[in-house]
């Protein structure tokens, strides 16, 4: 079998088991007719958003594939259009059947035990994990099998353009949407009118449960296929660049480079298939759910590193390509762990920001930032050790392979990652149900174990774009024919301190637009509640559409504006500064973004886990002082954790390929 | 006269017209006895805390001084002990002035009105303003007058070394101390106990009192002496490439360039002393202070423009160098009103903190932080713009030569900026000797001015900072003989990532401390008014040199990990990794330095303003929800704007020029 169709064969055997999956999830049982209707709502919202999307991502992607079409040229076009198509279509199956499984996993809980609740669960995230990684390893595949190599080097770019301008909707608009339902359900339900979390009275409560699918599920994958895409399209474009770094000269050539990093991730991905299938909850109610899920991705790095040797050795003659993979899958994994040790109650950060909430919530904020920006510095000392052990090894195609080494078991992370929010709509659907207190239980120890499992993932996520751009980032300095990009040369340093500024005012758009959405909500929530007293007596149903209505306009409208300047601002540096000051701003942008995306999501994380802490019973639990003042850190925290923090992903690898596509145009600037 | 002595014979005059500043004060009324009282109080805390600190800088500069002797050489060494002891001088004469003034204000305002007591405000800061650029440029250039300049441009960087380590403690050390006490003092006397602030029955009240000179006066003048010295230790050490960089060539010698910066200097002073003479305030209670202020800095920025023009073209044969200077100088003014526009209640960001307050404080705190991000945009644009017109005259010279611009105006600049301090004292010391509401009312006044003229003067360090070691980088490179700072080149990078995560790292640190600090601090004055309750009734007096004596010693302890990291990480990282990767670092720090400090600080400033916007009467006034909110934000912004935000200035500088001085010693790295 040629090398060429591995790939795509792979890709077609995973996408398969995804199929297989979700058949075997469609075909369980979804419940009383209450969880049926529940779960009918929130499948509705959720399509109501993607249509609403799709409309929007229709423009779009018509207008700059007319743009490439015109500037760059007709295959980058196209490629542009099926990046964009496939990156959209990952997210419609795995939200499709993320909306399916909630129901089920609840009646899994109910009616079989953990075991079977945390079978569902994770087979539902495993259907999105499979598709991110299946989709775009196949499209990828079939791109190298139809075009010659110079046309696949030269216009795959623009695959992972249309890869990253859809993670734009996904990650950011996505974020805006679930954190402006969060807050607006929390504020006026939870604290105005003292309703618990999930009552179905609350008119923003299905809001929050199609966020959890929009922002956790849609939004995360979205991330991550742009990650794993772009991380091969690197190595793809490196490719030459290695066969004269290579130790022998003659060992392979540009072809075998090329191809090898698809290699490598089909592999992943079966590897990933593998762990899947190996996930099977025990119903022991004493089983700890997060061992499993674990083990399953431990399965699947094993796999990969063993394969890798092999691969390594085999194809390009040296173990050394084998290293670097093999620094980027420990590095992924170690970053998840040092997360979970930030974020996690059982760690000390977290405790002693619940201790020093005992002074009021400005010491719960003034802490929880302390240990956000504290916890930049273990994962930054495993990147930069994780860059040097590629580059000693591999050079700069060592830097890509080991980017496609941390993101080959994509297939996992995903799937471990989107079986949190599976969990936590299965338990929003128990309590609007009014399920027994037992099977509430269930699904709040799934999702416990899915809030710690959605920490790690975005750590992951958010190293795995900083190693994703600085591949790309190496990829535009070699279309550009940049030989240097000198921190000497003072357009340089402007552009380094351009970019560096981008993360915080993209973060300030991304956070003043949850506000501004959420207020919004707050309004509409309070105007049913006042209009309709009915809807707190449980006489009459609730608005809920109109409450989705609000959060799907305003993520669509708030997003318009980063969403441009993460495509126009590298355009117009280009333009005017010249090719040098891009790269600066570039590196500038994924220095300062990388630090301030893991403060932040690790400050919300640790702020979440804080106040469920407090609420164990911890320092006076619920109700007391100390736990509202870590109610106002975990509010601050929401939009940190999981809007503006997982968007600056999106801006530092949005804006890497956008200038590695329009690079053959800029030259010295304007100005330069 | 020679050229040479223009700069020790200005710097003479500006410290003779210190001296007579200072006497003036000294012999004016300083008030009642329960002002002395109080005022002596003050002083003997401001002293004691020196003291102590003192013999700290001892040991610090004596090892520091030997390692220099040994490894660099013994010149480098007695230039860092004469850069130490000078920068510990200007902070001493300029306490010691601010300690004086404080009572004799509010004494001014209390018998002649609000113009005399502005007089008296602004001279004792101008003192300190004086001090700071006078002893400077003395030791400058008297090195200058005393060492062949081969000797100078190798060994002067020990001069900015000894300045930027003593700002360590003045900043640093200063920052924990004031914010300590600050909060302290609030929580447990303002929250708690419901007393007024500034009242005499407060425990803490005097070490708060202390920590206005400690922090704000001495700590904030060692800032800017730093900066001062080091831009123009950079453009002296850029001679030789000026001469070699000069359109005509043989235009001017190494010689004229390096003296360059120094007459410019020299120039900027006597602009300053003139402005601080043009200072008089009218007695007419509607009188706006904040207007002869903003005049005495326009009127030096106009004569140093002027002279720079007319220097540039006689000594340097070309107006270029003057553009330069100017880009530099206007960067600064603009930069000081950017930052009043994102800190000042009279415009919408603060009003728009205030409006969210009204939902809370999670609300107060992500509007405040998303102001904080908004506010960096213009001041990079206009570091970048400031950057790029000085390179385009003037090459990396230029960049240096704008550095000195904008600080060649550093004598008013510190005097405008410690006026505020001194206010504040003034204020407190009429509060607690119960004079009269109209006392009161003038000496608000004069703080709330002086609160905007400390935003303004925190955004003027910070980008003096960023620009000094920015310029000090350049050197550095020029030093270590790098041809380029190559970003493709993997382990500059590495070095950009681990620049990038320190001062987040630093700050969770500078943050933590303040934190510990401050509950010493409330575990103390509750200590002291459970034990004795007389204190409340005030029958007993508290023991106010037990809080000053607490603030000393977790000021002093606290530095020491932050202050071992700005000095150990480069050297560690310049022996490990190699000088590339070591530049690399700086640029990382630099960049995501500036951006966190700006952030920081103007969070900050908002957030305390938005708190003063609503006691004014707005959204409730005092006493409501949304004042409780906004009181929130103004204690999560005290170490941010006044102990975090500013260290980063000090940690960029320290690092820039630790390995400047040790350049030399570094090769391509161990694992370089």
């Amino acid at each position: 079998m040629s090398l060429k169709l591995i790939a795509p064969a792979c890709a077609a055997i995973a996408l398969i088991v995804a199929l297989c999956l979700a058949m075997w999830i469609k075909n369980r049982e979804a419940g009383t007719d209450r969880m049926k209707e529940i779960s009918g709502f929130i499948r509705e919202g959720a399509f109501a958003f993607l249509k609403r999307e799709y409309k929007f991502m229709a423009i779009v992607i018509i207008v700059i594939c007319v743009l490439l079409c015109v500037f760059i040229n007709v295959t980058t076009g196209i490629l542009y259009v099926c990046g964009a198509l496939l990156s959209v279509l990952a997210g419609f199956f795995g939200m499709n059947v993320a909306t399916l499984g909630n129901t089920r996993t609840a009646e899994a809980a109910r009616s079989q035990g953990i075991g079977s609740a945390l079978k569902v669960a994770f087979r539902s995230g495993s259907v999105m994990g499979l598709c991110v990684a299946g989709l775009g390893l196949l499209g990828l595949g079939i791109v190298y099998c139809v075009l010659d190599l110079a046309t696949v080097t030269q216009c795959v770019t623009g695959f992972g353009f249309g890869a990253s301008s859809m993670a734009l909707f996904g990650r950011v608009g996505g974020g805006i949407y679930t954190k402006a339902a969060d807050v607006g359900a929390d504020l006026v339900g939870k604290v105005e009118a003292g309703i618990p979390e999930d009552d179905p009275r609350n008119p923003a409560v299905i809001a929050d449960n199609v966020g959890d699918n929009v922002g956790d599920v849609a939004g995360m994958g979205s991330d991550l296929f742009e990650s794993y895409v772009g991380s091969i399209i690197s190595a793809i474009t490196l490719a030459a660049v290695a066969v004269s770094d290579a130790e022998v000269s003659g060992a392979f050539t540009e072809g075998t480079a090329a191809i090898f990093p698809l290699v490598l991730a089909a592999i992943g991905l079966i590897a990933s298939v593998i762990a899947i299938l190996c996930v099977r909850g025990s119903n022991d109610p004493n089983s700890n759910p997060a061992k499993s899920l674990d083990m399953a991705t431990y399965i699947s790095a094993v796999i990969v590193i063993v394969a890798s040797l092999w691969l390594s050795k085999s194809m390009l003659g040296s173990f050394n390509y084998a290293y670097a993979i093999i620094a980027g899958l420990i590095v992924g994994v170690a970053i998840g762990k040092i997360t979970e040790v930030y974020t996690s109650a059982d760690f000390k950060s977290v405790k002693k920001i619940a201790e020093e909430s005992q002074t009021g919530s400005a010491t719960t904020i003034i802490s929880g930032l302390g240990v956000g920006m504290m916890s930049t510095m273990w994962p930054i000392i495993c990147i930069v050790i994780g860059i040097f052990v590629a580059y000693n090894f591999a050079g700069v195609y060592g830097i890509a392979l080991s980017a496609v080494g941390m993101l080959s078991i994509t297939g996992i992370t995903v799937a471990v990652d989107a079986y949190g929010p599976v969990s936590d709509n299965a338990g929003g659907i128990a309590e609007m149900s009014e399920l027994p207190e037992g099977v509430r239980n269930i699904t709040d120890k799934l999702d416990a174990v899915g809030n710690t499992t959605a920490a790690i993932g975005k750590g992951f996520a958010i190293c795995s774009a900083a190693l994703t751009a600085l591949a790309l980032f190496v990829s535009f300095a070699q279309v550009s024919q940049l030989k240097a990009i000198d921190l000497l040369n003072p357009i340089v340093i402007v552009g380094l301190f351009i970019g560096a500024m981008l993360p915080f005012v993209f973060s300030a758009f991304t956070m003043n637009s949850v506000g501004k959405a959420a207020n919004e909500m707050i309004q509409e929530v309070r105007r049913q509640f006042h209009e309709d007293k009915g809807i707190m007596e449980g006489t009459s149903k609730p608005n809920y559409s109109r409450c989705v209505e609000i959060s799907t306009s305003a993520a669509l409208k708030e997003m318009i504006i980063p969403g441009l300047m993460a495509i126009v601002v590298p355009v117009v540096v280009g333009f005017v500064l010249g090719s040098s000051a891009l790269g600066g701003m570039l590196a500038g942008a994924l220095a300062s973004g990388v630090l301030l995306a893991i403060m932040m999501a690790n400050a919300g994380g640790a702020w979440d886990n804080a106040k469920k802490f407090v609420e164990e019973g911890n320092y006076g639990g619920k109700g007391s002082e100390t736990h509202k003042a870590t109610v106002v850190g975990d509010t601050v925290g929401d939009p940190f954790k999981d809007t503006s923090g997982p968007s600056i992903n999106i801006l530092i690898k949005l804006m890497t390929i956008v200038s590695l596509v329009f690079a053959p145009l800029f030259g010295s600037g304007l100005l330069g």
